[in-house]
């Protein structure tokens, strides 16, 4: 077991708050930076998070604050825990409170519209390198609900330095969680951050009522064209292929409890994606994603026939019967490519 | 749209009988061989299989017979759709019974316990040279019910010779039905094979209680280990993260049609697996291929954590809880492997 550490997590969203607890469990000195007055009273209160976590039991040891120097007061690690589209606007706070290079977890998946550049990349633009020891990603099949539950769970801790990889795995792992390391970071962003592409369609192919064939059929080349993608952006192929790229895809794609998913299936049943939105009340990265993959595919001339097909469902009024019967359509191909 | 072909389809469970009508709807000339009267009479009588696919419609056009020599007459092709157990005794007959050289494809998952081989081992063992012209392993995420029902699907059609598996993707694509093409035939056949013990285990943590993220992480650790021996016995890595390998694991997976996962799930909620297999009435290759794998894994020191806990709880009596808690319970690790 590892010494215990003080560590802040940022974000009090179903992730965020899993986490923490977590850490909690494990020993560790943790406050949670929110943004919302009443879920950071509730935490502090009644110990739960109704929106994010409904009836789900917590710790008597959460703590909240809205107040980021409050969080960041003495911690040896941070974890990031925010939606993709706020990465920016906090860490330009993050590098204004924070006093010393600082260990920094980032578990955010998303790829930021019209700069294509993933979350680490945004991170290291707004957080000077005195401000960062090093950085991390924690990625993997993990739907928050079941880790708060305590069902068997694995991740991946990847980062250039794998030392601090360790160290990660160190302050999470436990009978429930299984921590893997990598060093690719690359590939477990793009792998992370694009499978909620995948995800989107896969509940587009189920509200359609097509089944599980047509299911695995998209999740399958469209982990390959992601592999497409991600290779020519410079990531180990096998990555795609571990927990961070196929594993996660598998949770995102089969469970109820995947937003991605859930909006899919709406697309697929017909709703127009603004009703969609409306009615989730959380983010759907998937979307967000789609754009910016789109516009990088096209970027980097990248065949990528099943975001392209569900950018066109999302942003081009594309009806999904069509646009999923055109890529059963396709030429006939050979499976293997060369990377 | 290819020519018009005499096809002989060999067996008359859910996959002869789906991929017989594929090939009828397609404009084939088909008989379908089963050694079941009362099966071959429903087929070419009432044109159901109600044992196999119940409630299902077919073809006014499917034919049966109980005669080998008569299903093969004329035929160009050869389609073995058989349970692995019985592969060596029908192609012994097969080989005395065909005339000249024939294209030979066939649709079975499994390995043969004692001698390790593969499918197309066994059938190049027992069918001399002169009698096939080219062996075709057509495999992929696709479960009978739902290519039946014209639900998307997609397949790959593997051989040595490309040429060969042009013919047979040519004779069996349709609107609902995308193939692929792959010269890694040892890929192909262990991927489809094994992936059958992996889904016994998703069925186990299934019937546990556990959740996705434990199923997630179960399917891909142990594709993982799925590769390690693939590449041990000489295929290309990237096969497994094709339709025939993770594709077909994660349709079997995650479906209730799949029989594989109805056995696990049925052990890890408690039943003995004597009970579990008179319970299905149908085989359950993963058993046969938990065996089968558990011997050669040991030859070949692979180290195959999550099979050998999956062989100790079929035939050493493990608790399945034990087996999966002492799972996650190992070393900590890194993700990425060196092939």
């Amino acid at each position: 077991m590892t010494k215990k550490q003080k560590i802040a997590v940022l974000g009090a969203g179903s992730w965020g708050t899993g986490l923490a607890l977590v850490l909690i469990e494990n020993g560790h000195d943790v406050v949670i930076w929110g943004n919302h007055a009443e879920v950071v009273d509730e935490l502090n209160t009644t110990h739960t998070n109704q929106h994010y976590l409904p009836d789900m039991t917590l710790s008597p040891k959460m703590r909240a604050t809205l107040v980021l120097e409050e969080a960041l007061e003495g911690a040896q690690m941070v974890v990031i825990a925010i939606p993709t589209s706020a990465m920016r606007i906090v860490c330009s706070q993050l590098n204004k409170a924070l006093k010393e290079p600082t260990l920094l977890v980032h578990v955010s998946k998303g790829i930021e519209p019209d700069t294509n550049l993933r979350m680490t990349q945004v991170i290291e633009e707004e957080i000077t390198p005195e401000k960062r020891s090093a950085l991390v990603v924690l990625s993997g099949p993990s739907h928050a609900e079941e880790v708060v539950r305590h069902h068997p769970t694995t991740l991946c801790a990847s980062s250039k330095d794998l030392k601090a990889a360790e160290i990660v795995q160190d302050a999470f792992l436990n009978n429930n969680l299984r921590i893997y390391t990598n060093e690719d970071v690359i590939g477990a962003e793009i792998g992370g951050a694009l499978k909620n592409i995948i995800a989107l369609g896969a509940g587009i192919t189920d509200g359609l009522g097509y089944g599980d064939n047509a299911k695995a059929a998209l999740m399958t080349r469209g982990m390959a064209e992601i592999t497409r993608l991600g290779v020519t952006a410079g990531a180990d192929p096998q990555t795609f292929y571990g927990l961070t790229g196929i594993g996660d895809l598998i949770v995102t794609c089969t469970s109820v409890h995947s937003r991605n998913w859930r909006a899919g299936n709406m697309l697929g049943k017909g709703e127009s994606l603004e009703r969609v939105l409306e009615n989730m009340g959380m983010v759907v990265e998937g979307v967000r994603t789609a754009k910016a993959v789109h516009q990088w595919a096209q970027k980097l001339q990248i065949d990528m026939p099943i975001t392209e097909a569900i950018y066109q469902v999302l942003f081009e009024k594309e009806d999904p019967k069509v646009a999923v019967d055109r890529l059963m359509g396709r030429d006939r191909k050979l499976e293997k490519e060369e990377y």
